[in-house]
């Protein structure tokens, strides 16, 4: 660092290309670091935008987490806003940029690093409604000034960032309808796991559609590919991000099979020097082992973080990514880390799954909520694949928990020897994470066999009879069909009454048929006992 | 287990106990299961006791979990409650129990499984106001009984259940003075972790009385060793417990140098078929390597389980104890795992400490509390030794991942590299813990090195001078005696105003004197960063 000053050019200024830029200057005083941002803001909380909109942020300023003249006084950094790099030229070291003026000027570099990020995935909008994705300041700003109580707005795409913006257009008084291509909300997530948030949304008021898309749109209204003709005089364009390579792709540098640019563990692209942060670059993706577009801010700062660090000399690599993610919507929490079923079915992997319902804290203590918690692992090494928990309460604690243990290669059955921090308010002696790792290592050892919610149908056309181990009460308050009655503590009672052949039992969450699953194995019978119980059975059939 | 049926005697009808008994029954429907408690209650909700004297749990069934009938009922269990096990025969394999009529029983074992827990440490109570711990139904009873508006009463031991019980009895109105032995309260922690919480009991009208104990007691009175008297007309003791090892002791089972009866990793004490869990065994220490008294219910719990499987034939065995606590009073969350740096200190481990004060989520989002945190790693190998988390919202989930990430052997600098779930409402897309992983590579790389505050005074000694680089009006409402004042964003010009000879730097959380203390390093100075800034520094030193 006391050779010649190095000049380092930084394109994109939101999480990545910031976090780069404020970490090589704490590491390197004497660089020369000039950040070119296309857009009229830099370092801005993306991720509260739509709190914005919804005015759970009620001051605007509390966005823009820095501005270029901040940047200058703490950390001498040029940041340029409204300049656009235009072309890249690896032979030659240097930048193309294109400022506000409309004038091209020239830079220099040693060090490149792009931070790009990524774009709506939809084309410019048509004759219809104005439509607005929620990634800028702008964008937020416009959403903002439009919402008012009756407006009639179309959410399209109802992942992270659509579900933030429903919930906070719903603040806001808007008649809001939400429009999903896919056949299920939140589709990071098995379809069983998010049947609260459909629920949930229609106790709003929120008109969720499924399995549509915009097919036309005029003035006050769109058309969607049923053929009905929902009102709207805003659009919010939520249906997902590409990544932001054409400044690269025409640099020459390598686009990945993904689309993102292709980096190393290192962040370094193809060309020479230049490096590649955030959403516009590949991950390496921990379950699949390959590479994978996982656009969350996180990484995007702990990447533009790390190339600082290898600019200046030190040795890093990244970790592979696991793709934990968290939406808050309602009162209702949904997250997950690494791979859903259908991913890991649609690659043919093999898995096992496992369901548990506990409570947020121990039983006796008010306010516990009951979680609905998923969890995937390899059959063979008992490997984490993926975790999902979805509830009104501890629910980012158990993903993160159970994140840190994929990331540090606990085991399925592994999550049942964590010691955790333990008070009545606070969990469980047995925490909802041990006790997913207790039914995993049930399953994956077959001392209790299970079958899925979408295994039933099949169970019983196999000639399997399904018992029902909860109370008449609870039988009759809902129950699967064909179920027979008996309950848990008149089994051994009973058992002369079972049918013969294969049965499955189930209870409401899984616990109690867990044992007597044991309890019927033990006296000789072909049993599985329904994994998650009814709860997981209805949510995973209820349309 | 197509064998003869076993018989297994557990004594103790709590948690390690019956977690023995009922998961024993699921993999064994022929044993024979007969559990004798002294008491006469088995298997209730012992850490939710102090919630019932508050009222917090208003349904005082809400506490008896079981009853011998339910667990008859569901687990064909033989539980015998008021039957004292009075002495072991390890040759014969046989009990001597003593039941509620005085009559006296031998009762013959294939395996025995010891869960005695743990008693008061106290002596019996005197001619003073009632004494009473906090361990049994029957205590809850008698504290809730005797609890009313104005009631003067006198807690002894500010740990964890002396701490539920302070916030419980205030609930209910009484006056309650808090005694502890030693120089500060809930000793696992370290002083400037628990400064918040003194703070906070004194604003609840707790009257702390630190470093003193109770040497006489008269009717309505408590005489300090102090001199002072302290109005008392009820005394609730959780001054500690002392392993429940007489039976073992008596029976010739080995007892191990920490007072708790002595068992393997697979929890077998040192008579043929004799096991034992919980409060009154020995755990293996995570880090310590050695036995240590850990008395948590979930250890209990996991370990009454695993000895289930060990008798039904299955390999397993305990992983090594960390710990984990976590306790909540008056809405402030203190937590810890692993060691504190008292015990790495009086243990002469090497150690480094790094503390940092994030909010709890985002801070442009609502409602985010700012959590003190501290990391005590081992310099060489980086592993984690321990950590501490302090604050309003979020430390369950903080010491949890942390837990989580020591017990799978993720390195201090490796909790920055974990990738945790995050919205703004949840927390930051650098997580607090990915925080401490920063700061803890830059400590320990030397990249910014640090004093402790309890290192200041000397550093100041050796010739050092202050430098405090937050705004001025911060430093107006409260600076380190002796600090010159000059603001970060003016540092760089403003070099030569600063004193020759080594400087120490600090800010008000670390973050900005972290910066500061890169800047003058690059310009040649000898400087330091105040680890944790002025909060910790305030919060080391308040008395």
């Amino acid at each position: 660092m006391s050779a010649a000053p190095l000049t380092v050019v930084i394109v994109g200024g939101v999480a990545g290309g910031m976090s780069a830029a404020t970490r090589l200057r704490r590491l390197d005083e004497s660089a020369h670091i000039v950040v070119f941002e296309r857009g009229p803001e830099v370092s801005y909380a993306n991720c509260g935008l739509p709190y914005y909109v919804g005015g759970v942020i009620q001051d605007r300023e509390a966005l823009l987490l820095q501005t270029p003249e901040s940047l200058h006084r703490r950390f001498r950094l040029d940041v340029r806003v409204r300049h656009e790099v235009v072309h890249i030229d690896t032979d030659r070291r240097v930048v193309e940029v294109e400022g506000p003026d409309g004038q091209r000027m020239l830079q220099p570099y040693d060090r490149l690093v792009l931070a790009t990020g990524a774009r709506p995935r939809r084309d410019e909008p048509d004759a219809g409604p104005p439509v607005r994705s929620l990634r800028t300041v702008d964008d937020a700003d416009a959403i903002h000034a439009a919402a008012r109580p009756g407006l009639p707005v179309v959410v399209v795409g109802g992942g992270y960032t659509g579900l933030e913006a429903v919930e906070n257009l719903v603040a806001r008084g808007a008649a809001v309808t939400l429009v999903q291509r896919g056949p299920q909300l939140l589709s990071p997530l098995d379809p069983e796991m998010v049947a609260p948030l459909a629920e949930e949304l229609r106790v709003r008021g929120v008109d969720v559609r499924l399995g549509v898309e915009i097919t036309a749109s005029a003035p006050g209204a769109v058309t969607l590919s049923d053929g009905t003709v929902v009102a709207a005089e805003f659009v919010v364009d939520a249906s997902g991000v590409v990544p932001e390579v054409g400044l690269a792709r025409d640099a020459g540098i390598r686009i990945g099979e993904t689309g993102g640019i292709a980096v190393d563990d290192a962040c370094r692209t193809s060309a020479p020097d230049v490096f590649a942060v955030g959403d516009g670059v590949e991950k390496s993706d921990l379950v699949g082992g390959g590479p994978a577009l996982i656009t969350m801010a996180g990484l995007a700062n702990r990447h533009g973080r790390m190339v600082a660090d290898l600019i200046a000399g030190r040795v890093e690599a990244a970790s592979p990514a696991v793709g934990a993610g968290i939406v808050g919507v309602f009162g209702l929490a949904l997250a997950k880390t690494g791979w859903s079923e259908r991913q890991l079915h649609a690659a043919g992997r093999e898995f096992y799954a496992v369901h548990v319902h506990p409570g947020s804290h121990a039983g006796y203590y008010p306010g516990a909520e009951t979680l609905s918690m998923k969890l995937l692992a390899d059959p063979a090494s008992d490997r984490i694949l993926g975790a999902q928990v979805v509830g009104r309460d501890g629910v980012d604690k158990r993903i993160d928990v159970i994140a840190t243990a994929m990331q540090a290669g606990v085991t399925a059955a592994g999550l049942a020897r964590l010691e955790l921090a333990y008070a009545p308010q606070f969990g469980s002696a047995k925490d909802p994470v041990n006790m997913l790792g207790y039914v995993a290592e049930n399953t994956r050892t077959g001392t209790t066999p299970t079958v899925q919610w979408h295994g039933l149908d099949d169970a019983v056309r196999a000639g399997a009879v399904l018992i029902d181990v909860r109370s008449p009460a609870e039988h009759v308050a809902g129950a699967i069909p064909g179920a027979l009655n008996v309950p848990l503590d008149e089994l051994r009672d009973r058992l002369d009454e079972l049918p013969a052949g294969p049965l499955v039992v189930h209870c409401q969450v899984g616990l109690r048929g867990h044992i007597a699953t044991r309890l019927l194995r033990q006296h000789g019978r072909d049993v599985r006992n329904l994994d998650g119980g009814y709860r997981t059975w209805r949510d995973g059939t209820v349309r």
